[in-house]
């Protein structure tokens, strides 16, 4: 197999050396070991086809392989599978001032769209923690959201056009940089969070826009959970916010210690709100944060002088995951309606203790879009694996309380293996099989990414 | 047939009468006779899953009828169809002002989302000639545009959740209204745009928005269309616009007769702009209309100085296809990207002589949107059905513009009946195979809307 391989692709470009597949054979996530059979790096849409075509002849399971910063194992081949790497995909290839779309491959990191654009006089919205290392692929194959979604939305409203190679190993260019297209269903929305198991993004037409206004961010510190919705619908009546963050007590004990910095106010509170906007909306911004102090729902606040303050205190918010990583955090990615997070944050208060009795928590999240990131820390004497299955087998509790509430059970990190089997908190059977159906009428030898998503 | 359907709904809202056949059985277009076998008007979820069930089992095929404002003969039963009417579903369901999204039934009125909204004091956008009659399930099911498009998007970008009754007759919430859902395929925006062919819109979540500020209208004279991109290339430096429209000076003959309108230039041109922008910009407005004065590339122009003024010059633009309905419109709604529209122009403009030697053709559209209206109007003398065949004959002609440029052949009216056939003009056959699949997994014994989209 290896051998038909390196008929396909240049023999330099198929990798069987075992720290290759230890390194290409994983994502962020840790529960699953790496083990595929091979790491190919195409670097043009015929190689990509060519693989595809020979997996399906031989039957061989592909597992497509971007920047590897996923935390569902979306990413992971775990089964003897042949990772597909964009890594040599790496290219912009136009560029329109008039349209505002730059067309890239698949393996372009997405901090280097973000660069382009800024060299361009204009801006990539989607931005999150791992924007150094992700690819504009994955980006796309997971929907990524992250930090800016509350103004910008999510890696879905900046696609205009992507080049994808099927399961079944045709191009098809879906959408071509259109604004208005009506003919028939946009394959480009399905192929847009699908995980690597309809085919391959080998291409993507970004829109770029204007760059922001300068901004001010602001960190309030804020004692009860209940009052975090009362400070948005504040703020939001006279500022128009790009952020609303928020995270707990722990997440800034420990991002403090890791990355040397100072906290943010002189008392502590048990959460704290991040919230970033226009520096012309500056004295709404304030009113607003004197109406919240003297309504008891924030105990202080600090609001950025200059970009270098502005950094400082974003990075307490960026540099949140990094810092737990350690602890090999299981990762709950959660989201309800904006209107439910009160509520729904109210019943996993309740529940955490009862559910995760021994275990620290650590909180944050990005409150205005609804999502909240619930990271149970592994003990340090606790084996991974042991961890892992503890946590699965508590998940189904705090699944049920997202379900009660019509929410998601993954709101930005998508499914991948580690949520696979939870997959009917959040959608229906019937639901369930029309994917099902849909991924067979795009990958009808079922050579793409098998075993994620799909319970 | 009858007698069954009157089983599953009340018998009175089972009609066989001619006149709801020749009513109910049609959109605006007028090139397809009227033949439904019924019109049903369900009045719940429950009553449209029964009629579908009921279609499986004697294999009826079914029309979604919302407005029946269509301009591709998508919602027309010709064909012995049932139509199903949401004439009765027009209810607003809830409304969340934290979350700013209102859940309403499939036939209300696009008119009366926009009346719900501004009595929150909030906006929704998507905004058309037709928006007094359309209903929000046809909006979704063709994923209108309109006139917003450049500022606010397609209604894809403000649908936060769909309800929708399957061909198998399943009911499936999808996405629920959140802002996160990284739970798989995004069925939502398979149905967006699928002109009925996979199941029944039922139940839309609305987003809607800040109310915009106050806006100010111009209207240009431009003599060469070549110079149109360079004016909104100019303005757009500048200025925010929400929307830049062209039409022609036979649109302009048209609509001031129609509508008893006053020109809005003393001179005429070949062509005009319309603009649309915050107040605030005024001052950028003038100076992008003193250049583009200079530079030649506009004769004249005109600023509204009140809101009356506003709309009067809204008038010009939004009345044109009622103006042109008595000459019974081909309609050709073409799609390239921005950057490609002065030379499509140019090419159309070339080849129109050619295609179309003794028509007469009204032109108009979302220049800052790549989409081009272009309207070939029935002599008086000739039979519609012999016109329209004469224009189908020629259309592919036009086609191969549009698909040399990677463009679209409808750009937001759908495809219907009217432009089936053409479909591969601006999708590949690989695609075509794959959107057949799709249908089959979501209407396996293809009830919804057979012979519609799909050639």
């Amino acid at each position: 197999m290896i051998e038909k391989l390196r008929e396909v692709l240049p023999p330099h470009r198929v990798s069987t050396a075992k720290e290759d597949l230890d390194n290409w054979g994983r994502d962020w996530t840790r529960s699953f070991a790496a083990a595929p059979s091979a790491v190919v790096f195409p670097e043009t849409v015929q190689e990509v086809v060519a693989v595809t075509r020979l997996a399906n002849a031989e039957g061989l399971a592909l597992v497509p392989s971007g920047g590897r910063t996923g935390l569902s194992a979306g990413a992971v081949a775990s089964q003897g599978e042949v990772v597909v790497s964009f890594d040599r995909m790496n290219r912009f290839l136009d560029f329109n001032e008039t349209d505002r779309v730059v067309r890239c491959q698949a393996g372009v990191v997405t901090a280097n769209v973000q660069a382009f654009a800024r060299g361009k006089g204009l801006f990539y919205p989607v931005d999150f923690s791992s924007s150094g290392s992700s690819q504009i692929g994955g980006n796309v194959a997971t929907n990524a959201g992250g930090i800016k979604v509350l103004r910008y939305g999510m890696t879905r409203d900046w696609i205009a056009g992507l080049k994808v190679v099927t399961g079944a190993g045709e191009v098809l260019e879906l959408n071509r940089g259109l604004v208005k297209n009506a003919t028939g269903y946009d394959l480009r929305h399905l192929f847009i969070g699908s995980e690597g198991t309809l085919g391959f993004v080998v291409e993507a037409d970004l829109r770029l826009t204007e760059p922001p206004a300068p901004s001010r961010v602001m960190v309030l510190g804020v004692d009860r959970m209940a009052d975090i919705l009362s400070i948005l619908t504040r703020f939001q009546a006279g500022v128009a916010l790009s952020a609303f963050e928020f995270f707990s007590e722990l997440a800034v004990e420990r991002v403090t210690r890791h990355r040397s910095l100072a906290r943010p106010l002189k008392s502590s509170s048990a959460f704290y709100a991040l919230l970033e906007f226009d520096a012309h909306d500056e004295p709404a911004a304030l009113a607003a944060f004197e109406e919240s102090l003297a309504a008891g729902w924030v105990s202080d606040g600090v609001m950025s002088q200059s970009e270098a303050q502005a950094r400082a205190l974003w990075a307490l918010r960026e540099g949140i995951t990094e810092s737990i990583a350690p602890e090999t955090p299981y990762k709950n990615d959660l989201a309800v309606r904006i209107s439910d997070v009160p509520g729904f944050l109210d019943d996993v208060d309740h529940a955490v203790g009862r559910i995760y009795p021994d275990l620290e928590i650590c909180w944050f999240g990005h409150i205005g879009d609804g999502n909240v990131h619930l990271n149970i820390l592994k003990p340090p004497g606790l084996a991974v694996t042991a961890f892992y299955e503890r946590c699965d087998a508590m998940s189904p509790e705090l699944f049920k309380l997202v379900a009660a509430r019509g929410g998601s059970i993954s709101a930005e990190h998508g499914v991948g293996m580690l949520k696979r089997e939870f997959l009917g908190f959040s959608r229906s059977a019937a639901e369930i099989e029309i994917m099902r159906a849909v991924k067979k009428a795009l990958d009808p030898n079922g050579v793409m990414n098998p075993g994620k998503l799909l319970p």
